[in-house]
């Protein structure tokens, strides 16, 4: 077994009560690397097709990467993953904090979930020992509230926590799972997986060390790291993820108001540079990094209170809830932040179901009668934050909102469905796919819809030279934001890949690594003989088998969409009269699809495809239902 | 520009006499590389489609690699390329020797011969000054007659020459270029094109040595071939490439007869061990390398001499002349070799030409009366040796053989077509598809049809380790030779691409680096942030070039193609009753275009497959012709 891995994969009947230990050869690990690549595997060898994402049938698998736990900075990241009660399709979402790290150490590659309590129940792995215990009395708390009783039952404070609160409990579709205190494994509704399962948490707990090939290496680029490293993440650590955002809206590309505009007049309030003045009260990380780009806010006075332990806004909270609603209060956006996290919700999704409400409401297609005299008015962050709450306690029109854009459609006719921006149901990110046209065709590629995990930032990617260096890619030339030439589309394709490999790796996409540093990284935990070359493809293997796995689930090419409101030219600010183009967004697609083999109805690899990526095994299972080409 | 460049290509019309120097920019040299990279893109961009390769508007083009002229042993190679009398598509044959290393430390990263002279000339380049001379004085003379008469006119021992002979004069279809003495860019008929152009030799001397971006990672890596990297070339040293010869005989993989059998009873006379034991009279080398894996014989009595300044018969010329012609004799083979090599005649066409020649006389297609009295009975060392004299001088049969397979077919009559053994009307080299599946399917997708050196050799790829480790391709379980699943398409797949990018390198395939050795090397002469996976896909464009030129040619997916005989099984030997099977090449050719991402029809690229490549100007241009997909 290579070094990185224990070679053990913990499987948890919650029907059965069974735990079970298994031990793949070392091609499995080879070939799949870890999350993403692990779920994909599992998920295409066990689940039938056609389950209900909310059954016992389905399987929730925590994934940490090959590198999740190695001590370095960067390692914290791990993934989840299922089939999607949002999606239909490949579920996946991953996540920093510390409990992935705890769960590596602690001598499991994987664990899956299977089946459903009888009663709410939650696991234990302290290394080796792993128990199925009682959760019904943490059911119904907030996920602070739960890890902080069941570390206190388990009677050991280093205990490291996946839960998820009343979202999760209630199986909203775009619950999420919470990591530790404030870390969200975010998109395609794993809480609701979870939820489902009636499992509260998961704890872990580990005495020993990630072991790996070549300490020495790992301590030399740490070091690099802390010195000419640093330059590269120093904006990070002073602001967070949310530095950004003036940028973007001076750019003209931050979403605002559903993603009408791409200026928000309020964006100055609602900055990482703000918070840092105001609310601001210390910086979170993650497992053993030095990047520290966490916030932790606090708000004790006005009608919006924050607790530091809760987190703070990320960006994607701030576009969400901030300017995608119109609402320029921070102390609003915290709160917000609050109760999503307290709740185990989806803060992207959440907002964007608000600002949904919003533009209908303002058009007249849902009245103050529908909202229960809820003023769904942008601008209006009393009520975000009400209907937040509403959300959680699917109360009213919460409840409605809940479920989705497409139980809303149908309550509230074909009219709302223009609103409605999403790929493939999951609502879009606070990455605007007429500023970043690269970004448009990821989406709608995407096997998870709407993504921004593992997808391209053009303005970044395209520009960044030596460490973010494209070059080892062959990208020789920068690419403006708002180009959908074909030599774009290369970028797009390449830098999924190399976004699916930093998932397969567990490596946090903020780290300055460069590609060839990447596999430095992966040699010197595993001590393999690899390249940036079979790295690729085995990311590559992992995108195709989620694809296949979609396939195999009923979408299809005609999946791959982009909402029309992409299509329609900004009325004002920086990018006024900018869009996507139809024509050319089509050309970019069928380009896209050429380069990853993918066949033109199914949307999933040809067989040739799979077999250039060792998986042929996927070609006859896909086979089985007439979803492969010859 | 890059380290290892020089930044200037030679460009020398004979027609006008014009010589000038053109400057590429930097992307062009990382996007090509070299060697085929440079001939696929001035092939795609200067010639028009349709011209006679035998007419002025071809163009000759040399073109070393990026390594070729290094302070490094297996830095020798180049390449020279022209549209292919043989194929009538892409023409490229890579060579040894020293000639490709002075071009290059002269300071030519290629040189492109247009045009055709009025009378015999040579082209004189020394350092930075060319020129172009008359050569009436040595059209004739075969080929080291040439190089002393040049090199003692130019008065500089050291001069390096590229040479052609009788054969290229008369253009000969199969006719190669030599370099020096007795190195041979033996395929695809470029010494057809040469003599065509009534240029009898190209002179180079350089007074510098090449600069590099590292010279001392250089020296490392050639401190650890003479070291812990000898036993993996030991073999080549002491018995040159024909070692290998006894080994194929004992696996029943020997092409014998005219590829009739697998196995020959006179095996053992013809070996590289056993030529080491009688007519070896020193080692040949080429530039800087350590490897010295070419033979120099003698033989001064009986019927067949051989003087040593021609050389000694490689593997595929023991094949070619010996056992594939049934002939166990050594000295004949070696006066055999010195006739081909005299003449500037590929051994492995011209042995084959006889082969089939012999096969057709032994079932009656052809008698006495049609080869003027020579028996040519499988076996008859004499008759084998005064045919190649007859084609050389195209006299008689040899005349008709001179032409190629199709001359002899419409003459002969359609029966002797079975007995043409070819790929694109390219004679098979010594490697029977019915013993290495692989190479087998490798000959069919080949764009100059079927060839050797870059091709998969089963036997040894699949099983090395280590230095030829294949694991860095991601491939992780060995292949049996007879196996044409579709894993072993995907080794094909990657080590053919692997093999075109040691050409384009200019890096000989004996030397035993490694892929991640390959990048070392690239990064220490151009100090590029380079990566296998750039390397493998700058290769895949190289690939994708050539089967566009061959698009464009007219040839198609239907030239994709293997002889019947090797549908047929072996009808003795230890190979008894092994064939390919139609059905599993067939499928292994569509998932052979579906992992390159092939058209079906026109056996060319997609669109989104030449964007991927970062030439979609490939695609434009084929388009003008309908020979890309949408």
């Amino acid at each position: 077994m290579p070094k990185g891995y224990s070679g053990k994969i913990l499987r948890v009947d919650l029907t059965t009560g069974n735990i079970s230990v298994e031990e793949p050869d070392d091609l499995f690990y080879r070939r799949y690397l870890g999350g993403w690549g692990f779920v994909a595997y599992f998920l295409l060898k066990e689940l039938e097709p056609g389950i209900d994402p909310l059954g016992p049938e389905n399987k929730l698998i925590f994934a940490p990467g090959v590198f999740t736990g190695a001590e370095i900075s960067g390692s914290g990241r791990s993934a989840i993953g299922a089939k999607s009660p949002v999606t239909g399709g490949f579920g996946e979402a991953d996540v920093g904090g510390y409990f992935g790290a705890e769960l590596a150490r602690a001598g499991w590659d994987a664990l899956i979930v299977e089946g459903k309590a009888e009663k709410p129940a939650y696991i234990s792995i302290v290394d080796g020992r792993v128990e199925i215990r009682d959760a019904s009395n943490v059911w119904g708390k907030d996920t602070i509230e739960t890890q902080d009783i069941l570390r206190e039952e388990l009677g050991d404070s280093l205990t490291r926590f996946a839960t998820i609160g009343k979202a999760g409990e209630s199986q909203i579709a775009f619950a999420c799972i919470m990591n530790d205190d404030n870390h969200a494994a975010g998109r395609t509704g794993m809480g609701a997986v979870m939820g489902s399962k009636r499992l509260a948490a998961v704890a872990a707990r580990a005495s020993e060390r990630k072991e790996v090939h070549d300490s020495g290496k790992l301590r030399e680029i740490g070091q690099w790291l802390m010195g000419e490293g640093k330059p590269h993440y120093q904006g990070l650590q002073d602001y967070g993820t949310n530095g950004d955002l003036i940028g973007i809206h001076e750019d003209g590309g931050l979403p605002t108001r559903n993603f009408q505009l791409g200026h928000f007049e309020d964006a100055e309030k609602i900055t990482g540079q703000t918070m840092s003045k105001t609310i601001f009260k210390r910086s979170g990380t993650c497992f053993q990094c030095v990047v520290r780009c966490k916030r932790e806010v606090e708000v004790t006075d006005g009608p919006f209170k924050a607790d530091p332990a809760y987190g703070g806004p990320e960006y994607e909270t701030a576009g969400a809830l901030g300017s995608n609603c119109g609402v320029g209060n921070l102390a609003a956006i915290a709160r917000g932040n609050q109760i999503c996290n307290a709740a185990g919700l989806d803060t992207i999704s959440a907002g964007m179901m608000v600002s949904f409400a919003m533009e209908c409401f303002e058009n007249g297609i849902i009245t103050e009668k529908d909202t229960g005299g809820l003023k769904l008015n942008f601008g209006n962050a009393e009520a975000m934050v009400k209907l937040l709450e509403m959300i959680v306690d699917r109360e009213g029109i919460g409840d409605l909102l809940a479920q989705g854009y497409s139980a809303c459609i149908e309550k509230w006719g074909p009219e709302a469905e223009s609103y409605a921006l999403h790929v493939k149901w999951q609502p879009l990110p606070m990455h605007e796919p007429r500023y970043k046209f690269g970004l448009g065709l990821g989406y709608a590629v995407s096997p998870t819809g709407a993504d921004h995990t593992h997808n391209v930032h053009d303005t970044t990617f395209t520009t960044e030279v030596g460490l973010g260096s494209v070059y080892p890619f062959g990208v020789l030339e920068p690419l403006p934001a708002d180009d959908l030439s074909l030599a774009k589309v290369r970028l797009v394709f390449y830098h999924t890949l190399s976004r699916v490999l930093k998932n397969m790796m567990g490596l946090c996409l903020f780290l300055p690594f460069g590609p060839n540093m990447m596999v430095d990284l992966i040699r010197a935990v595993t001590g393999w003989d690899t390249s940036l070359f079979e790295l690729m493809k085995a990311a590559e293997r992992g995108m195709a088998m989620a694809r296949a796995f979609n396939a195999r689930e009923g979408l299809a090419a005609t999946d791959d969409t982009l909402p029309d409101r992409f299509f329609e030219p900004f009325a004002s600010g920086p990018l006024k009269g900018v869009s996507q183009d139809r024509q050319q967004f089509r050309a970019a697609l069928d380009a896209y699809y050429q380069m990853a083999g993918w066949d033109p109805v199914t949307g999933a690899p040809t067989r040739g495809k799979y077999a250039e990526l060792d998986v042929s095994w996927v070609a006859d299972e896909l086979d089985k239902y007439g979803k492969v080409g010859v």
